[in-house]
């Protein structure tokens, strides 16, 4: 029988119940939002995912601590500080498709690269750049062409947001943008208006600084029709 | 010389300048807004995009009056009351892919059917689902179940927005939404934020009642991989 | 004479006055909230509660140190840190009716206790259910029934705010929502839109992160048809 | 099987899925919202849900016209134009418990009438008092104490809202506020968040102007521990 | 000439011109705001306005160590920490009128206390009544007729506001209203639409917290038909 | 006995309680907001006020429909069409104090008449003044000295909200500010708000277009230290 | 002497002073703002300026009717339905400077033209530019290099408002923005803000559709250095 | 060929592109935003620039650490601790046009001193007037006058915002302003609200305490008509 088979679907941890069921029904292991968890919850919950043989589990929002926490406890756990977020169980290839992060502000760097490592940790091949010249528009189209042919391109802007409106004019695939509020007044909410109105289509939103957000929707984008697409149905046993 | 052999990039008609030259850039031609158009300007508009060889042409948001006069000035363009929208120069083919297109109100059809017809006009094979029993959550799963794998799926959805929420934690693919006005109080922003605050990760959010670009994003979601993907770049002349 | 046997109604401690009557009026004593008191302010209000023979008075929102300090002046004292609060005097019965404490998040488990403690201590049987798999959205209708059949549920949610909305069409009694600031742009304000606009009936909210006011407002209604419902007025003396 | 023998859980009009298994499932059958439907679209689902047996059928929402038509259509239909509503297959009894609905502004009648209207139609015994005098704060407990003991009072409550705060402060049992728009700038917000702000506990509050969600919460909340409380739960088939 | 006798009407100190004709044109000299001052500036005010002669200069918003250092500048400065205020050259009379000055919440004392020392500072009686009733609002009217006869209440209230809106509907005199943020989500303001919205007329608002304006308006009411009522105009001379 | 000795507190008229002692508490009839009522509903309270003996009572916000309806009924009533009001039963003397009304816009002339009448219809002598010259600062002063010695001022002020500010600059008594939305993007909102945060002291505000409001609020700022100041209690009688 | 010499500063009409002094103190005579004001109220106003002798007077935002009347009673009138306004005494130059108005939206271009119009009645030549592509944005630079050098570009902007921001990073003058609330939610909101928060300096903005205040700036700017700059002081009389 | 001779158009640091060619399109090099950058990203990208032979290179909003390296790091750097600023590779001159900065309040000072070393870093020449006698309406017009002729007017406010209102009344140039947030309630919106809606035509406004961004614009409309106007275009080359 089906349900007997499988591994038990969640493992309840007392003061949490973990997702293992999480890969086959979404394609990707249940992701540990550091932010609000003590250490401890941490370690338990990235345990449980551990054992129950989840592969590049991420961990975001994490603090200097529980990076160190688990760096300590993982042996072979990449962290990234500067995106403040961890991978567990590590299994990296070549990437597949191309998402292209862009940005043309020092202070939302941090943003894009919890979009980068987030995509990189589900497989995509990610290529980071942050120095698109805004400043300067008349360069602005043959910089874009160095991209080549991403397919998918995420823009983490703040200030008044008209990066990506500019840029979802150039190109071909989605533009997916995560405002951010860095040295913004307003909370980000600028640059978040300024996207979800921009004139030209094929522009997405995720929430302000959800960098994490726009890294999972870049990855399930950049590998639709190869991956992407089987959904959960309660018929689909036998 | 390539500059030189290609057709006038735009067509000036004095009140606007017409793009020819979106096609090649983006993948496809410049939509008609209707909304705040006279029935000449569109019909200048559309007239010059006809000529100049594009085939489904979208105008949306067009009232009664400018769908009559589409329907009389171009034999057959395909008009559709229902999402205000008409496309012109029809090339119908099978669709590609596959792009679902969910909401659970009758209040929403409308925003919905406008992300079915932009996405087909564009090409895309659609899936209209506008019965999600949202009141009734132990149906839920197994209705998913029935859309089979879509490569996208498109929630316009009203109220509170909790639909969104509970079908990315379903879906393989991404929830594209589009937040509705109808029958809402504050003009559809509860919708709005409870999307871009899913707590379910592959959730990305188009404007209030922006149906157009919500299917303008799911068709170009549901292309990546075969269409999608090239940018236009100055350098890359010859 | 009815009026000149009763104890005196309040006491006047100088900086407030304390509401002696409130459980012959509103069924329950005063609580304190004690988020702007002193440490010393917080103690005469309680002195003055417990004196005056009021039991399970509860004090809410209170520091470290105003839980060290209520815990050495008064023995019996059940402190409780996770939902910073603290019961005087206490009364534990078996519990009346019941009352589920819902959410999925870790990060609104303190509101959640908040609303679990404070409906005990006012005498409801409350059944904690803080693994709500609402990720799971297959798996939401069953883990519900196994709640039986509470006479209300209470859900504290923050992000989006979608799983009232779904508890709700499953439900045959009154959902609460608390929504939560915890982890949230915009300070809970996405969850609490939601919440009031839910399709579903049978939703009514209260203030972001109040979870004693929806504590006691489960109690309330939990009793309704028991404890429940008579008023005050000044002419049914005599 | 149950499952087999039960009637069809739902209707397929084409337009909308009707919800036949509502009254199992949550205690009432589904309602029909009026408002952003066509005659066409009322009558259909109305008649699918007359047939499928179910009683004391709520329309909110409806026109003049809708209205009209219903009484046309419906020959016991019961047409209250000051609510803008209309209860097909009407099955009155005696009414269980009791429901105080109160207001002190004319202007606030219809919304009023409405949650008065809803809590009748499924089943409550409802107590109208429209004329609570607020403007005369020292008459007012004397007032309150008339309405003798109900088992919830429902505010109807526009302007600055001061009202629901007073009588919670006199009730033993919930109050559920909801607030209306009717005659003030910013559509309702002022009273809404004087609800949600009040320093009384036992203050629960609906969306602004939705006099059938208090009414129908204000039902549940009547009658909970007699008919309430029951969940539905896949586990409970077989 | 008249110009030429009357004291230089200002004193420029570098960063400040220190207003010396304060009094001659609206009845009082001009008060420190301490909050965005550094220490020097606020004693090189001080003593700039305290030479040319004025008397009871308010000191609002002051730091303890700004009250610190006043306390040794000035030997007969009148230092209430508790208001974070502090009266220079200090000439007490037996207060004339007089101003009702009531609040129920604890939380709300300091802004209270700001009021009711401002207005004495300019020469009003002041009845302090913090102790409202509003929890027992049976106990509201007669509590309030012990006020007596005040020429004008101020309420400072924070949370759901619903205070002055019962106050209105008992006062002859006109209720000025001070909103506090203390302990409230959105920081004052449902406290203070509650009181724009109020239906009961006589009621005006201040800015949220603004202790100091309510008590400076609240001294002029109190003084109407005596002290005030005089503008200055230019041509006013001779 | 007083009590037994006086007329009925209030009339029921079934839809509505007319309230007869608001002269005695008060000091002033109660008024009626025609805004929400039908002719019928506005004749009912209207009559029954005129029958008790009230005199000067406002009909407010009333069409032109309705003040045709009650010039028609009551021979002596004064109609304001500019101001959208109507005095029943009119007793007019000379005027005591002086309140001084005051605009700079033409648009804001009809919410400064509905102050002006206000304070007129409640016994106040009332100087209109609606030509301030704004928007040539320097002739200000000498205009405002023009006034004479007002007891209050009122500022009837939309757009930018700026006069006001000035105003209590110059005045020695209280400025009420009635911001307004006529010829304003978001609803007198920007004149509101700067009123409110006003660098000078001695300025109180209304709500938005709340001309009677601000009327009735300057007629007892007006008589203060004269009729105005006693409260009442329950306490009183005996 | 020169103030006795000089004609009457104003004319009162009764319910307007008319300011006949301001072409001397701000080098522009009154505009009338038609929006609230009756056809006789701008006939009197109107008829009072140009008798005064004043040149090129504005009316704006006219109804065809008042526009109607504006040119049957002065004969010369320039009328502009387009862009709803009308220049009375037109005296016509080869205007002076240069100010570019820039927008790229067929539904911005009536508040484009009360930018345009409103400049050239004060005298500044006008070079109308409404076809920036910005939908292309590899064909921006170029296009904005053919407006050579104005002295200060205008540009009405709605949607998401990124087109001044890019053009600021090409124009070495200053760039006034006028958001624009056309076919956009939320009332022009994200272009203002988009233009606030712009990264590129050199971006200033007016209210939201405020044509004429934008071409009034960019006129003053245009004539920085030249007509500008003198300012009114009263000791410059004599 | 000239793209050959130029020096190269940016300097790549990896972290940031650093745009050396912004003097020839802009007329001023790249400013540093200090605020979220480094000590280190501060150094290098100023090392960048100042090498590039850039001269007045602005670094803004630094922290006094910031400030520290700086003058330890540019021998001849001008550092402005008050303003948080400081200007590399100084080379000052006499200052062209006149750019008058004004305040009235104390707390706007930082904010103030902010727009006008931005302005003489940039080549105008600054006249900084921080003691508007704003509280003295009547002695505004002949301080104002004062001020003589400059070509630009800055106004940093905060509170209700009402000086621009006013100055604008008396001011041929253009008044800038930028609102503070300093010491006021809603971080600066009333001051921002009431200058975008002030009734006097001829305001413009920059965001919240952009002080920068102030002076920036400032220095480029006091120098229209002699070094502004000129555009970048590509077709611009030979």
């Amino acid at each position: 029988m089906r349900e007997a088979s499988r591994a038990p679907a969640e493992e309840d941890l007392g003061f949490a119940r973990v997702d293992h069921d999480r890969v086959r029904r979404r394609g990707y292991p249940e992701t540990i939002l550091a932010q609000s968890k003590t250490c401890a919850e941490i370690l338990a919950i990235a345990t449980s995912l551990v054992r129950s043989g989840a592969s590049n589990v991420l961990v975001t929002r994490a603090s200097a601590e529980a990076l160190a926490m688990l760096a300590a406890s993982f042996r072979d756990a990449v962290v990234v500080p500067e995106a403040q977020l961890c991978v567990l169980n590590p299994v990296r290839g070549p990437g597949v498709g191309r998402v292209a992060v862009v940005t043309h502000r020092v202070e939302d760097v941090p943003v894009a690269e919890e979009v980068a490592y987030t995509a990189e940790a589900m497989g995509s091949a990610v290529d980071r750049r942050f120095d698109a010249p805004f400043a300067s528009p008349e360069r602005l189209p043959a910089w874009f062409g160095t991209l080549g042919s991403p397919r998918v391109v995420v823009v983490a802007q703040g200030g008044g947001g008209a990066l990506a409106s500019v840029l979802a004019g150039l190109a071909r695939c989605v533009v997916v943008v995560v405002p951010t509020s860095a040295g913004s007044a307003l909370g980000g909410l600028p640059a978040m208006l300024s996207a979800l109105n921009a004139c030209a289509p094929g522009v997405v939103v995720v929430n302000v600084d959800n960098g994490f957000g726009a890294g999972y929707a870049a990855h399930v984008i950049n590998t639709t029709g190869e991956l992407c697409g089987s959904v959960v149905g309660l018929e689909r046993g036998a």
